[in-house]
């Protein structure tokens, strides 16, 4: 998906939502746990209830891996139920020296079918270089992270090192296959970083459970071209846990939804 | 695998070399390619080749996760295969916020099964603390890495980032649990990086393909208790091409096992 094709599904819609699908067998309604299909029906269904409401889904690869070859199955299936006018982002946080990334590459974008990776920045550009060989998909760098620990090294230097990151790895690649992760618990950092990359597409964390605010989150980053796409995990997936856990998920995006169809009008 | 254990299995076999599995289908022996089996045959071949000469193994998991749902399978069995007196590190560069970075902890500690985990600092502490939770594992984080792309970010700022990083991180957990990536390439800062933290073990890649060398490694960085694992792949794995791949492994490990010996009697 191109960065034009992503304007116009963000158009069409009236959304820029994520969904994040934090899949953990824990958490899904009772009703489905403990089937062996639990983990695949949980997220088709998630899939099949929120599409019309948002742009992107966003498996993060942690909650498969703790199931090991099974969980990769699931990971694998859910991206395949994903219709093709969703981004699909393999939140993966990948990041190693250039063999080795290129072989995290070919396992994303290529076994996996990935249009999108989020990628750590910490082993500079030969780490993030050969995701961006792949022209046609998206590299997401982590620039400043949602999370408290966020504080103890992104912030380090003069200029900060989130800083340094951003504009270092604008460098290298294009508002064309590259976006950064900002997270929305410091609006008033984001509208800084907006700055710096006028163009680029940031990819939202924290609104909902981590205590981001949508509002604040679009009034300082949204540009004409849109560059923005917002997260919602937990807030959506496990809106609900019981029989009406689709339709209560669907709520939660279709909510957050016409918060932005109101934000975007106002544009 | 205790911090004791760990130094006596060195003492016991005079050698503190870890071999890195990076298989590839593309670089294993032409004999074995293409058989549904192969990329296990490979590994467990090699695992039996080197078992005398090193007291680690390390599978990065890039290598097996661009084979999908195969490949993790691949890996499960490999790990299976590694004996009880040898360390197995996941090298999986993982690092997300708690929740995430404690299902990672989950996938690779007790789905997989591995003792240790190499993990990226860019987060900050909730992305370590997770792994740290398992107090009888192994957290490996980022220092300073071999690779050119060091340069971009980790000598960022005064001090350094990766000082603020190692520094910071041995306040998190002791040396019976945590242990530093510091690259082969870089024996000089190696020798100031033992200085900030004598007692933790050094996981060093580098030496051969990446252009480290294993004396000038160790006359930075061991100490009375050894602190170092020293990792060689492609130089040993990838030794032979022909049907004797597995005794060339042997030799090659052998050559720098019998160079470790020497090392240690100069102690």
């Amino acid at each position: 998906m191109t960065r034009s094709e992503l304007i116009g599904a963000i158009r069409a819609k009236r959304s820029y939502l994520c969904v994040g699908l934090d899949t953990h067998r824990e958490k899904i309604p009772a009703l489905l746990r403990g089937t062996p299909e639990d983990l695949l029906t949980f997220n088709k269904a998630i899939i099949e209830a929120t599409a019309p409401y948002c742009v992107a889904y966003k498996p993060n690869l942690a909650f498969y891996e703790q199931y090991g070859t099974d969980g990769w199955n699931v990971l694998q299936q859910t991206i395949e139920a994903i219709p093709d006018d969703c981004l699909v982002i393999a939140d993966a946080k990948r990041g190693d020296i250039g063999s080795t990334a290129e072989a995290y590459a070919r396992a994303l974008f290529e076994n996996l079918g990935a249009d999108a990776v989020t990628v750590s920045p910490y082993m500079g550009r030969d780490a993030i270089q050969p995701f961006l060989e792949h022209k046609h998909k998206w590299t997401i760098v982590l620039g400043l992270t949602s999370n408290p620990g966020a504080d103890d090294f992104q912030y380090h230097g003069e200029p900060a090192l989130h800083e340094r990151v951003i504009r270092k790895c604008a460098e290298w690649g294009s508002s064309e296959q590259l976006m950064f992760v900002v997270g929305a618990t410091r609006p008033e950092a984001m509208k800084t970083i907006r700055s710096w990359v006028p163009e680029h597409f940031f990819l939202v964390p924290g609104v909902g459970a981590q205590g981001g605010s949508l509002s604040a989150v679009s009034e300082a980053a949204l540009t004409p071209d849109i560059g923005l796409l917002v997260n919602s995990s937990r807030g959506i997936i496990y809106a609900g846990s019981g029989e009406d856990f689709a339709a209560k998920a669907a709520d939660a995006a279709a909510h957050l939804q016409a918060e932005m169809a109101r934000l975007l009008n106002k544009q």
